[in-house]
């Protein structure tokens, strides 16, 4: 029988109902002639109480205390969703991730999985078992102790195991109904999309379309896992959602198949730098080693031996970003004159694979913004997607005018 | 260093500061030089959670899943309790109980541990941890499934993994401070004991005196574990509470220790039964086969081939033991005239184990009850104990003066 994949999260298994309600999706793929492995999440709110409890005790935690911590609420999950199934006269049963065993690395909060064996779980399908539920999020490292992936794991724990069992799907249940051409609730106008590409999905995940983790796209890219997110709230049928695929199976590409934003991100200028070889390094050196992500980077044209230098962060991340580059000015190494944060910025990405074949987006773009009186303070590209930075009170008008600007409510 | 154990109960690590206290206790035993085994239960409140969705989820549970649901609880408490001694720079980590692995048999939410292999936990002790956090209450099956030991289960592990590294004592922290003459709310004369035989810790434990679970009492007599039941929220010093031991190690046994009592027990009488060889086995093979525990049993002198047969069982029992008792009726086998059930009934027990080498205890019981007025409704009798039913009006009054017949108020 062919396996299918089907990953609930916190939101989809928050109460004794919502399990139920999942359980019910489940078996109506049982009963299609698939055999199903379930991957779980913790019930909404449970991590974080444990998260907290775990904080509270100990702020600069041992990593591998606080992942045999975190990880308890996905078994709570999948213990009672297999007992679910069971109540419904579906042979089902739970394994923890040790059990299974999810072989992962030691990095203990951020583990990569990198095996997962499948013998066992085949031999239970084969045996007449039809359901197995798995407790997402976690692993064993390779001295028997209990690693967690990180935040979003239980996409990535899916994924994983779609990709082991050869799985024809693997379908993310969330509370959203799919992916969308831009946030709905700056403009109606929005669509669902039928389907999108990996890449394209991994630039909107990047971006803050948060439906999925972004290291979970890149392993389905990776192992041409058919991704598909759809809601488990959503009783009309068809519920098909989104289908996150590679490029060849999407017959007619979009130029532009999404409008994304971020209010997260700031703007940061370091005025009057020496402008001389080697600078770049000297300043995102010291950024790297404290762990600030830089984002996007311009250099205005030199004047007289200086320069201003201009990149994008994390809001949550000037902060360090600025002990950081002041700590550095002391060396003399930058010496540039002052520093200007400007966390009053939104950054708008319009990102579609048609990009590699079309001309004239980028143009398009800057004029659409160029109409409504909105001024570009930062712009940087890749081959499928285009960011500007703008001032945040035109982040809705300038997601609006580019949503019609490229035709994205007549996209399918 | 000498190996030494302490368990925590519910409500001694029901909130993240009360496990910092019982970090404390367990801080201070290190520095005494021991190394320090802890067991922890779940946080108070936890395991019912768990134990109420499991129920409602699957009245009649896949055992196998109820268990790798239950057990989680214990293994949050387990790292924030490692948490909270690194916090205090001790080294420690934790042990989930199929990390041990706590070997034990397959019997699902009741099973019995087989075997604790000591030479990880050694090894780490070696290496210069110096406590090892292990959740309580559960170990892991053959077959590589996670099974409970039953309620109060953290007892017996805490007793095994005493045995198991021959540790010095097995403190056991709860609730109350030690093991007393009787009810400290029937009578403020109630004294704590400083010693108590296991002989009679298991009588008064099966007698609903509910301190410490009668089969880690069974498994420190087994293996000669001294125990030790102490409150963790008495600051007081010294903090000795109860040690449970060895009639060896009692130097004066007292002819009474304690005097328990029960209101969880009913009084049933068949009137009128045939009294002929074999009664006794159809009465009490069908009680048996439905699972009610009978404790006393007593047969009234015949009169014209007919008898009344009394015996006593757990109040919650009484409508399946009726059931039983009418089925078989209709079979002809017994054919009693009627079944009277008398819950309104309490059962008191006096124990100790100097009952063996001195006579009179009996005589001197039943005629205080007398000179207070109070009548004797059943007698039962072990070597060590004797227990009788009588109305539950005079419970609080036959506790009392028992307890100053056998100058209880004197005891240590």
């Amino acid at each position: 029988m062919p396996v299918l994949v089907m990953k609930f999260g916190g939101t989809s298994v928050a109460s004794l109902d919502e399990i139920k309600n999942a359980a019910k999706r489940v078996a109506s793929e049982v009963s299609a002639g698939h055999s199903v492995i379930v991957i779980v999440s913790a019930m909404a709110g449970k991590t974080n109480e444990l998260v907290q409890w775990a904080n509270e005790t100990s702020p600069l935690h041992d990593a591998r205390e606080y992942d045999a911590i975190v990880s308890s609420g996905e078994n709570v999950t999948a213990g009672l969703m297999a007992l679910t199934l069971q109540e419904m006269d579906i042979p089902a049963r739970s394994w923890q991730g040790w059990q299974v065993p999810v072989k992962t690395s030691s990095a203990h909060s951020s583990a990569r999985i990198e095996e997962i064996p499948t013998k066992n779980i085949m031999d239970k399908f084969s045996d007449g078992m039809r359901v197995a539920v798995v407790a997402g999020f976690q692993g064993l490292s390779e001295t028997g102790r209990i690693t967690t992936l990180g935040r979003g794991g239980s996409d990535t724990t899916a994924v994983a195991f779609a990709a082991a069992f050869e799985a024809i799907r693997c379908d993310i249940y969330t509370d959203v109904d799919g992916i969308y051409t831009t946030d709905p609730r700056i403009t109606e106008k929005a669509r669902r999309l039928n389907k999108i590409s990996f890449e394209e999905m991994l630039e909107l995940a990047s971006l803050g379309a948060k439906v999925l983790q972004t290291r979970s796209v890149e392993l389905a890219m990776r192992f041409n896992v058919k991704l598909r997110v759809l809601s488990s709230f959503d009783d009309k049928e068809p519920n098909i959602g989104t289908l996150v695929c590679s490029e060849e199976e999407i017959m007619e590409s979009n130029v532009v198949s999404g409008i994304a934003h971020s209010k997260d991100e700031a703007k940061m200028t370091l005025i009057s730098v020496a402008d001389r070889p080697g600078i770049a390094a000297a300043i995102f050196g010291p950024l790297s080693e404290v762990g600030v992500n830089v984002d996007m980077i311009i250099q205005n044209i030199a004047e007289e031996g200086r320069t201003d230098m201009t990149f994008s962060c994390p809001t949550d991340q000037v902060l360090k970003a600025e002990k950081a580059l002041n700590g550095s000015k002391d060396d003399g190494d930058i010496n540039f004159s002052h520093l200007v944060a400007d966390t009053n910025v939104a950054k708008i990405s319009a990102v579609g694979i048609g990009m590699r074949s079309q001309s004239g987006v980028a143009a398009k773009m800057f004029q659409t913004l160029s109409n409504e009186g909105i001024n570009i303070k930062v712009i940087a590209t890749s081959e499928i997607k285009i960011s500007v930075l703008i001032d945040r009170k035109y982040m809705e008008l300038a997601v609006q005018s580019l949503h019609d600007a490229f035709d994205l409510e007549k996209v399918t």
